[in-house]
């Protein structure tokens, strides 16, 4: 039974373009009421994928019609390779077909693909429309759905096409979590883990006491949404366009989108969470090799993400990986890059990231080498 | 011969995001040297047309060559059918595929439909590159490669799908525009009357005195080209994303973008500085039509545009037009629609346009039936 508590409220201070998060039980069922307050007399489009759809779409469509508001649903395979050329075109052709304006409203309802790729399309449909994010997995409640990055996949990499677009309204409600698998919650709580190894080790320790709790539901695991919905809207508004310290958010993620990239985002070996989770350890375990970080730090985020039940160790990917070259030319290929210098986010620590650009490759490439399972 | 003066420069004031237009003969010879000077170490995607590769892309090349600059040449079959996903996917893979990072820089040589889309591309890959227009035609001399709107078309409409997305650099060569056919070079001609037909009732009367000299080349070809520029800046510097005032820029576009959809953008039949100029005729008509303007104004208009061999009645369109109700929906379907109430440019007289919000649809209507040709 969804909650009726007031829900938890975040803002993303951007100035002009501030906005904010919703986080609660319920929400799906208050999302037309929500949207109708700030945004009168918009029309919809309303995209997902074919998983979401046949859960909760018909509840998500009728509290949206209950409020006037006049919705087309544009239903997507569920799936990464969706995030493509191919699909953006077709939902941009969808929103002009339904004959929406500059003014009305793309609704992405779903997880980080379909927000990601809703994204991107309300972002170049009539040069920018209104976009509301509805998550519904874990990892788009804490990560995906705030801070306007949007994107698709190409046979280059991962979210190497994009732009920054962002939303108008987050609508995270937190009783959907129930209908996800564990293992992609647990894929999504690798990044509420994150905030807390960036710079908030109050918060990581809490996580270590509590995570059992997140997991159940309820008051802890709002908390945990909130807490990280808050840690990257803050880094966010430092640094929208990624000049600085935004690239704090990619801890774990430049070797976690290597290993995506390595398993041909086959998420039957490997989800993005789960990536970053092995990328996380890396990171650590890297900085403790170059003697930034304490092994025991690195020890104890390996344990805490272990703990949980999530993969620590690139042997935990099952099937062979490509060898340690191919693995860093995947890394050489991933955005980060600048001038050809590998940038990597160490730490000195839990809570202690740092943003270092001039990582040699042949470091990178003997550390692989001696975490390499093959 | 090209000349050796000195260009021209118009800067766009847009903030951090301001940048420079250069205008003059033989800046094709010079790009490299400019790009590289504000730009230093970057390499380079050259992305033009067939038609612009066979005259213009060897010097081009040999140009950044001389200053350093690497390049990768994108060549794409020239026309406006070329604004489209399938090719606006061929240059960001060609981009990635040579392995450009964020701080390079991607090049558009070329007329509207290379700047458009190379724009575009320059804007998602890796969530926006540096880009550089090299406009080669009167058109995107004045107009099109200045101000950051960058798209694509789709069935559904013209320039339906895109971006703002600033250059950091403009070279205009107008040595180049020797090599347009003369029925080009009007229809650019179309967008350098617009900007006194806006708010410069002098830049006008200019124009209608000196339009051989522009058409024959030198020093008045300059001046009108930098005029113009001069005149968008202005009006992008004060409405960067067309909240209020940078609609004027779409004077004769509403019933121009019409036209071209009901040609099925056939050039053949009709170019986009045509539709423009009878659009533009159209406009001064349809607000003589609704007591807004002097008959006389609109006949002034019509004198110079037709004077100088452009189109300026739907009956000089060669063929068959859909009928006036049918024209009405392509207008519908423009862009420039909010919630429903058709928008319009019109005007008080020569240089004094403005934005009309609320015009009856079926005022337009009853205007087309009467200007109808069939």
């Amino acid at each position: 039974m969804p909650a009726t508590d007031e829900p938890v409220r975040v803002d993303v201070g951007l100035g002009d373009r501030a906005y904010d998060i919703l986080i609660g039980g319920g929400l799906l069922a208050r999302a037309g009421a929500e949207i109708a307050a700030r945004m009168p007399g918009v029309r919809a489009a309303v995209v997902t994928d074919d998983n979401v759809a046949a859960i909760h779409l018909p509840a998500f469509e009728a509290s949206l019609a209950a409020a006037g508001i006049a919705t087309t649903p544009v239903v997507l395979p569920a799936g990464e390779r969706t995030k493509s050329f191919e699909h953006l075109e077709r939902v941009v052709d969808a929103v002009l077909g339904a004959r929406l304006e500059r003014r009305d409203v793309v609704v992405a309802l779903g997880g980080g693909v379909v927000g990601d790729l809703t994204g991107f399309a309300a972002g170049i449909v009539r040069r920018g429309m209104r976009f509301v994010q509805v998550p519904t997995s874990l990892l788009a409640q804490v990560d995906s759905s705030v801070g306007g990055k949007t994107g698709i996949n190409t046979g280059h990499g991962k979210n190497l096409v994009g732009l920054f677009h962002q939303p108008g309204l987050v609508l995270a409600d937190t009783d959907v979590l129930d209908t996800l698998p564990l293992r992609e919650f647990r894929a999504g709580y690798a990044e509420v883990a994150k905030y807390g190894l960036i710079d908030r080790p109050d918060f990581f320790a809490w996580l270590e006491a509590n995570w059992r709790d997140v997991f159940a539901g309820g008051a802890a695991r709002t908390h945990a949404i909130a807490e990280s919905c808050r840690s990257k809207a803050a880094i966010v508004a430092r640094d929208e366009f990624e000049t600085g310290d935004r690239a704090l958010l990619n801890l774990g993620h430049t070797f976690g989108h290597a290993l995506e990239s390595a398993v041909a985002y086959d998420g039957a070996r490997l989800v993005h969470g789960e990536g970053v989770a092995i990328g996380m350890v890396l990171a650590h375990r890297f900085s403790a090799r170059l003697n930034q970080c304490s092994p025991d730090d690195a020890a104890r985020v390996e344990a805490h993400l272990k703990a949980v039940g999530l993969p620590t160790r690139m042997g935990d990917i099952p099937g062979t990986l490509p060898d340690a070259a191919r693995l860093l030319a995947y890394i050489a290929q991933d955005k980060k890059v600048s001038r050809g210098a590998l940038t990597f986010i160490l730490t000195h620590g839990v809570g202690r990231s740092f943003i270092a650009k001039d990582v040699p490759a042949s470091e990178v490439l003997s550390f692989i080498e001696e975490n390499h399972p093959g």
